[in-house]
């Protein structure tokens, strides 16, 4: 039973009651899976970034609550209830800036007081059932965001993208990876630029190596090269994820995305932000209220454990940045695309059915 | 008998005949010396950069002139010459952006042809001391820049530099950290932000080296954070160096500065550029006509000899972009601050005595 394959990445996989992950600070070196058996565990595979992006840590969370609630007394509700409660806190302290883990972590504590107060019978499999569901939701998104949001790509585009928003960032497909699969399953060609993100190294470790296992052509610089490529005319698009957008569409996303945004501006070129609706964030009204994660300054000091800066500098590692919405062409969704105004327009996006109908869904 | 030393740095030095260079490829882990004793040495240690930065390079080539010289025929004039542009090709064939390069090679070269012409009777002791005399004008410029560029930094400010425009880069001193070394000198403040500059990673290894040396603080970024810093009012200028400056003002650098000077022109940040008058190159129009240097994939794919990149990816490796003038709030020379409208008043400060005044001069 093998969850969250796309193109042969499997990203997260439960499978017998453990959760499965590969291990993000491997690759490209080496696919290997770490096993998580304690909600504890799955924690720790969050902070140390064995598991990273938004949507993914949604998922793991989601699973880390199975997990949590496993060795949870069942006494009363309000014991049961409180250790759930330490298991969330526990979840939801490890990574402040994305949001899609405090959705799918409180997502799964309402339903497990639900089935509690229901007098369920089979608590574990009931949260199990609830975990998977988050899990095939999120790929679902993928594919819709993808069949969206490909409308924007030109047959021929030349495309930036910046960290990992691919199906190693989500159960699969990814979120503007998405959107390029989906634009070359509707027969277009593309080239995407990835930049190698520093610290993390996500675009040259992780998006490189993902669209290499697709075949989609790709070219790595450095993250300094995109403006100068911009000024150049060899960019026509940039797109990225988000870890979470505000309620008047400022989106916190991985440290870079904001000059490239302005940068996109002032070249007049398009930047799109793909994400799901588990990562906008209504109760946040704007930019500045997202927490931003500060990061160890072992990130930048060293890389692969070899030392590249002197003993003792100071170092600054802010894990995120803000774009503000002005800079944002349209934010695409699985329910749709919503353009600006957004303030009233990601509202409206909560409120439609899901769509199914062939044409793209323009909010606004 | 020590020359380019400047708080404890020495980067190129001339002794008994023989070049030693800094190796600047294993800073900041090593301070080691690499040892020149032909022209062919000096050439390899700049393609390989084991000494950089567009001033220290130019010093380097003419010292490589030296070395070239020495087991010249001297038969006729006709062959000397024949030998010596030899030697030039290969020393200015090492890398195509910075004029410093072909400045320092084609002085050494007129030198040599003249003082053969007049019948030296020492013709290496001549060009030994012609290059000495563009090593000790290099420090001289740099300190002069200092002294005239240490106006734009008001005390206690805070300011970014990129790339590594310090004493490493230069006889002494240093262009960019020259400017900000004077303002200390001159009793002001100022923390410095250090970009990491990839993929060579002259921010970290050098110029935080550089400056921890000096009690200079800083903090150490990576290059995609510059522009969050500057949304949050963390910067309030920028000062880099220059490769070639072309007649119009356009300025090529390492590449991110394209990217900096425009994100500084739209959170309305002053961008000053500290050069001397070896790297402008009034012979080239404008900025297009500048030859970009593209280094090897390896550079990006490896670091410190490991893989972080997947098997045979793509990669694009400019070393140098070009900043547009308009980008450019003043140019500090030896000879005073170039201001707008460049053009003409590049060509002006070429026909200007130095200055030894107190007051900063103003070209325009």
């Amino acid at each position: 039973m093998w969850y969250g394959r796309t193109m042969g990445i499997k990203t997260l996989e439960w499978k017998k009651g453990k959760l499965y992950l590969l291990d993000q600070t491997k690759l490209p070196e080496e696919e290997t899976y770490v096993a998580c058996s304690t909600y504890q565990e799955v924690a720790q595979a969050i902070k140390n970034m064995i598991v990273r992006g938004a949507p993914a840590i949604g998922v793991a969370a989601g699973f880390g609550m199975v997990l949590g609630a496993r060795h949870a007394t069942r006494k009363s509700l309000d014991s049961f209830s409180k250790h759930l409660d330490q298991v969330a806190r526990s979840l939801i302290s490890t990574r402040p800036t994305a949001v899609n883990l405090i959705w799918a972590v409180e997502r799964m504590q309402k339903f497990a007081r639900q089935r509690v107060s229901e007098g369920s019978h089979d608590l574990e499999g009931d949260l199990e059932k609830e975990a998977l569901r988050i899990m095939e939701e999120d790929l679902q998104a993928c594919r819709e965001m993808g069949r969206q949001g490909q409308v924007f790509i030109p047959d021929g585009a030349s495309l930036l993208t910046h960290c990992n928003a691919g199906a190693l960032a989500t159960a699969g497909y990814g979120t503007a990876l998405g959107v390029i699969r989906a634009a070359r399953e509707a027969g277009k060609r593309v080239h995407v630029y990835v930049d190698e993100t520093r610290p993390f190294l996500q675009g040259s470790r992780l998006t490189a190596w993902e669209l290499m296992k697709d075949r989609i052509p790709c070219t790595l610089i450095t993250d300094n090269m995109a403006g100068w490529l911009m000024y150049q005319g060899k960019i026509h698009l940039v797109i990225t994820g988000a870890d979470r957008i505000a309620a008047n569409g400022d989106a916190a996303n991985k440290i870079g995305t904001y000059s490239l945004a302005l940068l996109c501006h002032a070249h007049r070129i398009p930047f799109y932000v793909a994400a799901p609706l588990s990562t906008i964030d209504l109760s946040t009204a704007k930019g500045d209220r997202i927490p931003i994660e500060q990061r160890s300054p072992a990130e930048i000091i060293n890389i692969l454990g070899r030392r590249i800066a002197p003993e003792g500098v100071k170092v600054l590692n802010p894990a995120f940045d803000v774009t503000p919405h002005r800079f944002i062409s349209a934010i695409i969704t699985e329910r749709g695309i919503v353009q600006k105004p957004y303030r009233s327009n990601l509202k409206k996006v909560f409120q439609r059915a899901g769509t199914r109908d062939d044409d793209p869904t323009l909010i606004g």
